[in-house]
């Protein structure tokens, strides 16, 4: 299959990661119903999930503006956990627990076209994560989910949180290549908007579901190089 | 198989790649001939490699030094690459048949060991490079050799050229992990020793041939946590 003109000159994939890639939502509700099965707790695990995944932001944002240090997302996943737990009356957990399920975001599933179009995609591309989760984390969620990456970049090793433009410029530096070279592939609009500005191409894949089934209507795909229903799809429009 | 009491801590393998993962001399050579054949050269293409190799350690200490700020080392072989190309009389080629000789270190063949050691270690360890090459050379490198590696450290993502401690501790602070959790595996003791001293574990893999056919006497295999014959002899001794 011929490619669109936009793309030709594209010489590595690069992915968002969270709700992109993977399905946090019910990954971790089911890391938190599975600890509170173990251990006696009550909680509404869906609004557990949905307030760790809603201090994501503000977190990162204290990185940003320099009030704290370069802090790995582990890190800040943690200070969110601390203060959920506190704030939804869990209590009793050793440390050791509490680190278990801090590192949920670590087994993650993902979505389930996604390895099959990965592995598609890799034949002809260079794929690298451009993700803000640190790179012991992604490593993990590689390994966990079979995700066949060629490189970890993104965050951690530009030591820009996205959508600050280092982290898709630093991405770009390492694969040698200029932006113009490089797409990024994301659910969020936002982010191909910051990836876009800075000269990468842009490829647009909706996941619905991610806040919840249905939860997400669908964006516009307008301004973008490409707009696919999933990874199988992108596979397809590449000519992979 | 029951692991020697110094590894049982060991959460993630690190790897020096030239030399101890694959056979850049005699590919070298090889790219070196291919591009005579094409070009009608004439030239030594063994003394060739050897003098680039030469040139390699001279090159990056001009980094280490601060004489130069951080350059990838591809571009260092470039600088090199044009020097002996004037040296060796070797002329009339286009600029991008010299970028494309230049990349003969992206296209390197491993050991016969290699890829069959790696695919059994990276079930039990994440497998991480710890060379001097940049991330672009070892994604590209990678790809060619068909090299699993859960993540490309080493100097670019930490700035610092080998043996300097930044390369390797930057390298186990990528990994989440204390020195003293991570292996380094190379074929030259000298690298080892720079890993060790700064916390590291360390495998000795000899590779006599690097240099040539029985060209290097085996090192003592002294101080070091384990001495394997090949990659497929470390995963045995790893328990993988």
């Amino acid at each position: 299959m011929s490619q669109p003109p936009a793309v030709v000159d594209v010489r590595a994939l690069t992915f968002d990661v969270f709700g992109t890639v993977v399905d946090w939502r019910s990954s971790i509700i089911r890391e938190g119903r599975s600890l509170g099965a173990a251990k006696g707790l009550q909680a509404d695990w869906e609004a557990f999930a949905d307030d760790w995944r809603g201090l994501y932001q503000p977190q990162m944002e204290k990185v940003r503006t320099g009030k704290l240090g370069w802090t790995k997302l582990d890190d800040l996943h943690r200070m969110s956990l601390d203060i959920l737990l506190e704030r939804h009356g869990i209590r009793g957990l050793s440390e050791a627990e509490i680190d278990h399920f801090n590192r949920a975001w670590h087994r993650l599933d993902p979505w389930p076209d996604v390895v099959a179009g990965l592995v598609r995609l890799k034949r002809r591309y260079p794929l690298a994560t451009l993700s803000n989760g640190n790179v012991s984390l992604m490593v993990h969620l590689a390994r966990y989910a079979g995700l066949p990456w060629d490189a970890i970049l993104g965050a951690e090793p530009t030591q820009h949180y996205k959508p600050q433009p280092g982290a898709y410029l630093g991405t770009a530096d390492y694969l040698s290549l200029p932006p113009s070279q490089c797409m990024l592939v994301a659910a969020h609009p936002s982010d191909l908007e910051a990836a876009s500005s800075v000269g990468y191409r842009t490829a647009l894949v909706p996941r619905p579901d991610e806040h919840g089934p249905g939860s997400d209507p669908p964006p516009s795909g307008e301004g973008f190089d490409l707009v696919a229903k999933d990874f199988g799809d992108l596979a397809d429009q590449l000519g992979c």
